[in-house]
């Protein structure tokens, strides 16, 4: 079983979010009531950007918020949508005139909030764009009217990219469209030796057999689409190379962009293998690894789990990708 | 029992080293035959700087390699030093000229073999400093002949400030003070709820019953001082604060450094309470925490615990933190 470091789990979102702001208090200020973290200089004359989602998947989103990334955060419940009064109120703080664009991870209730929250910020004549990152290749059925792909580990380019963009004055629309660019070319596939635990909870929200891999669990412990036999990191990376490679239609030449994700409970010692045989996996094939991040950015509480997201890379996300960034969690 | 994302756990570090390297190709270099992580472009007329120990801690040391840091980290296999030949090759690498401070934390076989490469290394004229750092509390014997304290966590505040203090042009001793300074003013506690798993292991280094805390843990996984009861995080945080408190003789006005440091299995929102508890802890007490790190930065493979470091700081040391860096690990 495992114990969490918590007190009152129902207090444990606001008391990690006023922690997150108390180390970081030159950069981050905490808005207590609607549980959202927003600069502690707020930016002037550029189009803001809000995110949010449920908590449980730190850094994501707080730890994104400063110059080059987002201007605010909004906190759910742990794997729980923010409501949509929170989110109401962290998209007009997050607005300096210029409009405000939403970035939002395809689940329901998400999807669901912000866009009333869109509506109504309407009403105080906050113009609205929203982003949708639904990077999850394992949940791609291809069903046109079914809820389509999860968002998870791609959210850190889109929010990245659209940040550098918004800080070097585009409109309103223009963010919007370089958001949706790279959502609609990075994918994302995932993999989990063990699921994570709520906090307060005991047990993990789900057990697998020593010789089994959940390929394409979620990052709420969803299930996978599959359960395939465990094997060592250079098959685990090829397992979630395979499917991204086909989807993408990489070729000899081609450049991305690569995450190599920790789900909470993987060390650096595996990210690093597996970052290592993801190089050579795809020198192999001629694609160059343009870019990349290592680490655990995107988490599922302790899930002992990694995720590779590859992007096509061109000139213009390059640069955008390059431009400096300084929050929480990604500084250059 | 837990799985680990490994080929052949013999090749693990070396793999993980070159990981590493792959992932920030303009920022570091791998010698792959001693197993050493190098600036890419190393640094001219200044002091270096060498640190390192066994694998298993990550983002120490490699993690820290780059402007502003170290310049060169050498790696052992997990939980063992890099042997003296990987330390002289390593110190002789982090050369430019004006002389290397070793960085080394307080064990036995990690000092033996600093200590010969510092010695061997004169007869290739590379004059060297050592810097220990013994910041752990629990391991405070009092026995003037005995092995003294543990190196941990406080070995990221001496790495940065000897960092900077080299890159602005400080001579070899005047680096190596200000690390002895920094070693001799800061003290860690540290606690766990769970131990760490090596590599190929199945179980781990020890286990607990459900309402046990270990406290005083070492990063290798090394037993503690006591078991005591579990409590919530407010009360975890007290078990570790009230040492340092009484050891640092801190008084109401005192400034600190903190650190608040995960030891690889314990997610940012368990980090981010305890940093936010600690805050209402110290200004409890008229103590105020000038500047802090919140994150998994010294860890002991995938242990669920937590380390607090503190230091009073003063004004030179506040300059120092401050000072430009720029690492995989650690950049502002």
């Amino acid at each position: 079983m495992r114990r969490s470091i918590v007190n009152d789990p129902e207090d444990l979102v606001p008391e990690a979010l006023e922690g997150l702001m108390l180390s970081h208090p030159l950069m981050l200020d905490l808005h207590e009531e609607h549980r959202f973290i927003t600069r502690r200089r707020p930016a002037t004359d550029k189009v803001g950007l809000v995110s949010g989602g449920g908590s449980g998947h730190e850094p994501l989103h707080a730890g994104f918020v400063g110059t080059g990334m987002l201007d605010v955060a909004v906190a759910g419940a742990v794997f729980a949508s923010p409501t949509a009064l929170q989110v109401l109120e962290a998209t007009k703080a997050a607005d300096a005139g210029r409009g405000v664009v939403q970035i939002v991870k395809n689940y329901t209730g998400d999807v669901l909030n912000f866009r009333i929250a869109g509506e109504i910020s309407g009403d105080d004549a906050v113009e609205t764009e929203m982003v949708l990152v639904d990077d999850d290749l394992a949940t791609d059925t291809g069903v046109a009217d079914g809820p389509g792909r999860r968002g998870t580990a791609a959210t850190v380019i889109v929010e990245k990219l659209c940040g550098a963009a918004a800080e070097a004055g585009a409109s309103l629309q223009e963010v919007a469209a370089i958001g949706r660019r790279a959502a609609g070319r990075a994918r994302t596939m995932s993999l989990a030796l063990s699921a994570g635990t709520h906090p307060g909870d005991s047990e993990p929200q789900f057990t697998l057999e020593d010789d089994e891999v959940e390929l394409g669990v979620g990052i709420h412990g969803e299930r996978g689409r599959d359960r395939v036999p465990f094997r060592d990191a250079d098959g685990l990376t090829e397992l979630l190379l395979e499917p991204l490679r086909a989807e993408l239609a990489l070729h000899r030449g081609d450049e991305v962009l690569a995450i190599v994700n920790g789900l909470g409970g993987t060390y650096p010692l595996e990210l690093n293998v597996v970052a290592r045989s993801l190089h050579h996996h795809l020198a192999d094939a001629g694609v160059s690894i343009a870019r990349s991040l290592v680490g655990s950015f995107v988490t599922s509480l302790d899930m002992h789990g990694i995720s590779i997201t590859l992007m096509p890379l061109d000139d213009e996300q390059a640069r955008l990708w390059d431009a400096p960034v300084r929050t929480p969690a990604l500084t250059w």
